[in-house]
């Protein structure tokens, strides 16, 4: 594995793998029945060029339940690069303050550029239209740890992925981590225009999966295992487009859709944030405490990941087992029937 | 207890006896004699949608203190809120970050509205006109503890309240408190148009304590134990008001009205930021040094008693004692002798 | 020592000396090699009401390391200051939070006015054209090791300082300190307009060291063992100075300037950010790789010399060497040639 992660595209099946396993095994500390003290003294670079709270925090959060510090940055507050500063220079200067960075930048391939400069870990926290490897982790995380609870293969899996399909990012990574696994049903539902580009489908298709694209939600699929559903941004419409279907519900998961049209396992999946505004035909709040809906379990999993994560680049993963204790505060039950157990 | 602490009204006599207790028994920590490691692992979310340094960095320190790690987020630069996330699902993904959240958002209810979502403790840390309970709470303890100091019972108490009694949230929640306590005698001095509510007053009067309103701080207070006196807003004064009294002084506490007015050991609190430019009319500078007064010792009691809050949500104050090592760096003297004995 | 670090000036020798052996024996820890705890349970309160997210992190990761807690703050988010809250007031608020207190703040004094009122120690962290002590205290350091490391006595050094000498915080406070050690021979190279105040001259002439004043870099400089330079911003250029000399380069290091006119040793310094547009005239990118470039080794100083500074004034400096472990996390070999071993 190189220093860095920066993209799904430089992870081998096994290094997932590994990833994922590394994850389970986090999952007494992010539950928190136990905490560990392994990368104390350790602090992490968390710098946000762009801002990104949930992501920030969910990866400082991370940081933190492995015992190390965080040093946040938010914005271009970040003087110095208004200064004319070079990413080469920032990450030279930030790895000799920090033992791990994580970037989120607006400009697709800085935060490779930023890594190539240093031997400290850096990992990719979102580069405009670039990758979030992290994202694309968690979401498979998920859907393995999903299968696993109701008991079935992922071999087989059916995944419906809708929404805005050409530019949504998370979709184009997920589908690569997809395609590394046993033979698979995906199906895409995406409005003209939008569709998932024609060299994904080609991967994915030269990989063994079966892949079906279709314009409408208003069908069967009831074998459906996963729903993974992202917001269709109204700016992404064209005049042309608008024409041929609704835009205001056409492509909008809801209960009805689930109840009527999928299985009575369906999961429904969303990278979040949802824009809940009605008049935003995102992922329907209709949904809300139906256990059906994975995205408060699927954000939940960011924990374990991330440390999977930094512990897998740090070298620490074989370590933790061997610094546990047991969680001393108070840990309520979650809120909701469609929560995980924390 | 509620998981929360959203409101001083949802606080029993006896939970604020408890929050007292553990409070003092946190001085140890919050003077720098001992440190704790009881929360260490625990993640505390910090999240100030409206910014107040002052709380942000109280309560931030108290978790640190306790052993816990904290991520702060400031500002709208929470970016998902922006995109139209609803506090349903910012406060569930947070949920599943943090073991403790402190919220501060410019409208009223909103962190009510956030902590209906989750089981996972959440502290109101003020919401617009609405409440701001550890504020109060810190208000309490210090005059607790001052009556302690001087060797005087709080039953009997006299405390004066002036400035903007109409608007000022900090008054209306340390009035509900103090009424849960032995009787005292109230005075209320506020400029006309600025009362204490009605129903305030009728709530303390129904409970047994001797409540007064005069309009004018040119009076006989040498019997005063406790002057609280907050801010006038100049935007508050209408054309009707101006006339009747000058603006300029009637309402703002210095030594002089100390001196003359009232006792040798009056204390005088305020809530703070106090707005030190000679045009404001706040609480004047001339007391700075002046052992009667508070406002230092009171922000410097904000510490132990966020402490105590965290501590009994977290159900770890039963634990502290247990987990605590002696301080090793150096602690100076505070520098004034208007200083508590850090 | 004073409790603060407001200015190089209040520093004797002794003091100077003691804060750069403080600052060796934290390299292991700096260098991740080891781990302390010394000052678990402290708090920093690193407010920077002026932007500077190096030294921000510089402060806040030496911080961590020492097993501390950090409290940011940055830009004038600082509200209460905003509503009219005195530096005197803030000091005495912060100073109950906080254990030791970094301020960056765009006026000069003003962190002087925050330290007066408090007894918890207060380091600057630049207060506008006023000072910047640390940083002056790790061009000093990196001096020091670079010279141990080459073999070389500081005594008879020869150090070249370029660029803009007038308006140069870092140069100014670096030539002080510099002073009080052992003879040495210092050239000043600036444009007409921007040299080096007198009274500094006259300040290093009288404590016995050769100063020299050149006004082009197209000169012998073999036997320089140091070039220090800093940027010359565009808007400190008049129409009468530019016309003596071109802009664009006559003041700029670069490879062909060591390679030409220095010698095989010449270390070249400066206190970043470098500006790395070719319209800057900064510091050139093409000494990048360079073991010559010393600047990233500058920054990685930060470290062990922020650390010292806190031991120091938390007089924790000789309980460190009790309180190691063995860090247990990777920790990559560096980069560049150019670079120190981490």
């Amino acid at each position: 594995m190189s220093p860095h992660l920066l993209s799904v595209d430089s992870l081998s099946r096994d290094q997932i793998d590994h990833l994922l396993r590394v994850a389970a095994r986090m999952e007494p500390i992010a539950q928190r029945r136990q905490v560990t003290r392994v990368l104390e003294g350790a602090v992490l670079g968390n710098l946000f060029f762009e801002a990104s709270t949930r992501t920030r925090v969910s990866f400082n959060a991370a940081f933190c339940r492995l015992g190390g510090s965080v040093c946040d940055t938010t914005g271009f507050t970040f003087s110095s690069m208004a200064k004319g500063e070079s990413l080469y220079d920032t990450s030279r200067v930030m790895a000799g303050y920090c033992d791990a960075i994580v970037m989120r930048h607006p400009e697709q391939g800085s935060v490779a550029e930023f890594a190539a400069a240093t031997n400290v870990p850096v990992i990719n926290g979102g580069d405009g239209p670039g990758e979030h490897p992290s994202q694309a982790l968690l979401d498979l995380y998920t859907i393995d740890k999903e299968f696993t609870r109701l008991g079935k293969p992922l071999a087989g899996a059916h995944v419906l992925m809708t929404g805005d399909l050409k530019y949504g990012r998370t979709v184009h990574s997920l589908i690569k981590l997809l395609s590394l696994y046993a033979p698979m049903r995906i199906t895409l539902v995406a409005p003209p225009g939008l569709a998932m580009p024609d060299h994904l489908i080609e991967l994915v298709a030269s990989r063994g999966h079966r892949v079906e694209q279709r314009d409408s939600l208003a069908s069967d699929y009831a074998d459906v295992d996963v729903v993974y559903t992202t917001r269709i941004q109204k700016e992404r419409f064209t005049a042309e487009m608008s024409e041929g279907f609704s835009l205001s519900r056409d492509f909008t998961v809801d209960r009805a859709f689930l109840d009527r049209r999928c299985g009575r396992d369906t999961l429904v999946m969303h990278p979040l944030p949802r824009d809940s505004r009605p008049e935003a035909n995102d992922l329907d709040v209709d949904l809300n405490g139906d256990p059906r809906l994975a995205i408060f379990r699927q954000t939940d999993n960011g924990i374990p990941v991330r440390m999977a994560i930094f512990a897998t680049l740090l070298k620490v993963d074989e370590l933790i087992e061997k610094d546990l204790r047991p969680v001393r505060w108070f840990v309520p039950t979650r809120v909701g029937v469609d929560d995980a157990v924390l």
